[in-house]
C-alpha cells in the first residue's frame, strides 16, 4: 500500500492486538481525518477478531506459529512484519509486558510504536497524557499511554495542578476486578482486595506529571463496571469549589455529572455511557461527580469514575500525531480527535 | 423474676430486637460472668427468632399487634413492658431509627438502655466506644454505641490520638452493599456508589474522639463481607512506621494481619474469622494490614477490615457495664469482656 497515491498527510496506522483497547484504538483512526488504518495483528481467531472482519479490517498474524490456527478462522493478510511494512505506526495493544517483546520487532522495521500502560515507563523511556505533557514525546520514536487509571489521575489532577500548583495530592482507587468481556480464571468476586503499600499508580502519575507530591493506595473491587477514585489534594493556595469547578471546566475530556441529578453510582455512569450511542457505549470523558466536591480547610476532596475501557482512546490518537510530528500543538490534535470521536463536555 | 435471689452484682439484661447485632449481644450477654439475659424482644417468628428458642432465651413481643401471629410461630413470655419489668438494662437492637422511637418506653419503665450506632448521637446525648471514653458514660441512663465503621475508626484513630496526637485524618471507606443475611429489595451490585459530601462517620467519631479533626468519604461496594478502610493520618510529630505498630499493639481490639501471609483482601479476613471457631465466625477485632502501614514525610498511611456484624458486640457489653457503674474502670471491663468473648491479639 505504500505504493499507493494517498494524502501526503495521511498517517498509516497498525493495531497489534485486538482487545479491550485494541479494537477501540482501531475504530477511533478509522474516523480520523488524518489517518489510515492499514490493518490491525492478533494471535487467535475467535469471535473477537471476527468482528474485525465484519468491519472489513485486514487481519495479520503476530505468530508465525498461530498462522495455521488463525487462517482456519478468519482469512489473514499477512504476518505482522508485513503489517509492520506497510504503516507509519503501530499501536501495540497486546496485554500488558507483552509490547516490551515486540518492541524489538517495531524497532527492527523501522515503524514508530504507540504502547500502553501494561508496560513499564522504562520501555519507551516517555509516557503520555494528551493534555499534559504532548510535547515530550513529539517526533520521538515511541511513546507509552498510561493506564486508564494513571490517564484519569492525570487529566484531574493536572489540569488543578499546572493552573494552581498542587502542594501534594493523595489518592484511593477502588478498580473493577475484570473487564465485561472476562469469564476466564478471574472473576467478579465477593471482596476487596488493597494492595500493599504505595499502588503502582502514584510513581506511574510522576511519568507524566513529574513534580507532583502523589500518592496513592489502591484495592481491587468486586465489581467489573468502571473504577472509582477518591483524591484529597491540597493547592498551594486556598480554592473555593467554584473554582475548582470553573478550573476543571477548562480542561478536555473532563466532565461533570451529579449525584442530585441521580447519577449515583458506577452502575449509573455505564448506564448513561450506552445512552450517548456511540460504539460499545464507550466514554471517553472522566465524568467527575460536582456535588462530590469540597473544600475543606486548604483541602480540595474529589470523587470521579474512570472508563476503564475506554478513556485512553483518544490519548492513542493523539500519541500517533505526537511521535510523528505531523501536529506540534496539543491542544489541535486534543480537538481534532475529540471532534472525530464525539467527546462532549456535558453527558446529559 | 426480680423477686428471686441472684448475686448482687448480676446486671439483668434484656435484648430488643434480634436482629444481626441482637442476636450477637445476646449470645455475649449470656456468656459474662456479671450478666444474666432475662429475654430478648422482636417482632416476627421467623427462622431468626426461633434460633432463640433453640438457644432457650425466654422471647417477648415487641409490638402488641404482633403478638397473635408471634404466637402461632414460637412461645411468647410476654410483651416488652414485660421484659423491661425484668431487666436493669435493655440492649436497643432494633432496625436503625426505631431505638428513638422506643426511648419513651425504656424511660417509662426506668430501664437503662443501650442504643445502637443506627440512631443519632442526640437520642441519648453520649457515645460509646470502650477504649476511647467509657467515663463518659458512666452511670447514664442511656448510651449510644456507634456503627461498627465508627468503632474501628475510634480504635484505630483513637490509639494513635491518645499517645500522639493527631493533627488530622482523612479517611476513605468502601462499605459491604449489604449484610450476608439479607435478600431483600437490596442486594449486591455490580458498582460502586459513592456518597456526595462528607460521608457521617466523621461527625461520628467526633462524638466519641471530640478533638479529631476528621474527614472521611464513603462508598457502598459490591460485596457483602466486611467494610475496608484507608485512612491518612497526619500525627502531630512524626512516627516511624515501628512506632505505628508499637501503639497499636497496646491498643485492646486491634490485631495484625499481613498480605505477605495470604490475608489478601476482605474474603481472606472472613475465611480466617470462621476458622476461628467462634459462634457465626465473628470477629470482635479489627484486623489491621502490617504491611499496609506506611510513614511517608510526616503521613501514615493505613488499612483495615472492618467486621461489620460484630465488632460492636464487645462494645454493648462494655457500655451496660458503663452505664450502671457496676464497673468504673474501662480496662477492667474491656478485659473481662475480651476473656468471655475469646478475643485475641493474634488470629493465626
Amino acid at each position: 500500500m505504500r505504493g499507493l497515491t494517498m494524502p501526503k498527510s495521511m498517517i498509516r496506522v497498525g493495531v497489534n492486538g485486538y482487545g479491550v483497547i485494541g479494537k477501540r484504538v482501531a475504530d477511533a483512526v478509522t474516523v480520523q481525518k488524518d489517518m489510515m488504518l492499514i490493518g490491525v495483528s492478533d494471535v487467535v481467531a475467535d469471535w473477537r477478531i471476527k468482528m474485525a472482519t465484519k468491519r472489513k479490517i485486514p487481519i495479520y498474524c503476530s505468530q508465525p506459529d498461530r498462522l495455521e490456527e488463525m487462517k482456519r478462522g478468519v482469512e489473514v493478510a499477512g504476518s505482522l512484519n508485513d503489517l509492520l511494512s506497510e504503516v507509519d505506526v503501530v499501536v501495540d495493544c497486546a496485554p500488558g509486558k507483552i509490547g516490551a517483546k515486540n518492541k524489538p520487532t517495531y524497532e527492527k522495521a523501522g515503524v514508530k510504536a504507540v504502547f500502553q500502560g501494561g508496560e513499564k515507563h522504562e520501555v519507551t523511556g516517555v509516557s503520555f497524557v494528551a493534555q499534559c505533557n504532548y510535547n515530550e514525546s513529539l517526533g520521538k520514536p515511541m511513546t507509552r499511554v498510561v493506564s486508564c487509571n494513571t490517564t484519569a489521575l492525570c487529566r484531574v489532577l493536572g489540569g488543578l495542578h499546572k493552573r494552581h500548583g498542587l502542594a501534594k495530592a493523595r489518592v484511593v482507587i477502588v478498580r473493577r476486578a475484570v473487564d465485561v468481556w472476562e469469564s476466564g480464571h478471574t472473576g467478579i468476586m465477593n471482596t476487596l482486595v488493597p494492595e500493599m503499600g504505595v499502588s503502582h499508580h502514584a510513581p506511574d502519575v510522576k511519568s507524566v506529571l513529574h513534580d507532583l507530591d502523589i500518592v496513592s493506595m489502591a484495592a481491587k473491587g468486586s465489581h467489573n463496571l468502571l473504577h472509582l477514585h477518591f483524591a484529597i489534594v491540597q493547592p498551594r493556595t486556598p480554592l473555593t469549589k467554584e473554582d475548582v469547578v470553573a478550573t476543571l471546566k477548562q480542561e478536555p475530556r473532563l466532565v461533570f455529572v451529579k449525584g442530585a441529578d441521580g447519577v449515583e453510582g458506577l452502575n449509573s455512569v455505564f448506564e448513561l455511557a450506552r445512552d450517548l450511542g456511540r460504539p460499545r457505549g464507550d466514554l471517553y470523558e472522566i465524568p467527575v461527580w460536582e456535588d462530590g466536591i469540597m473544600t475543606i480547610g486548604n483541602e480540595i476532596y474529589l470523587l470521579w469514575s474512570t472508563p476503564n475501557e475506554s478513556n485512553v482512546v483518544p490519548e492513542n490518537i493523539d500519541a500517533i500525531r505526537s511521535i510523528t510530528s505531523t501536529e506540534t500543538d496539543w491542544r489541535k490534535s486534543v480537538d481534532e480527535t475529540d471532534k472525530a470521536l464525539g467527546v462532549v463536555k456535558s453527558l446529559y
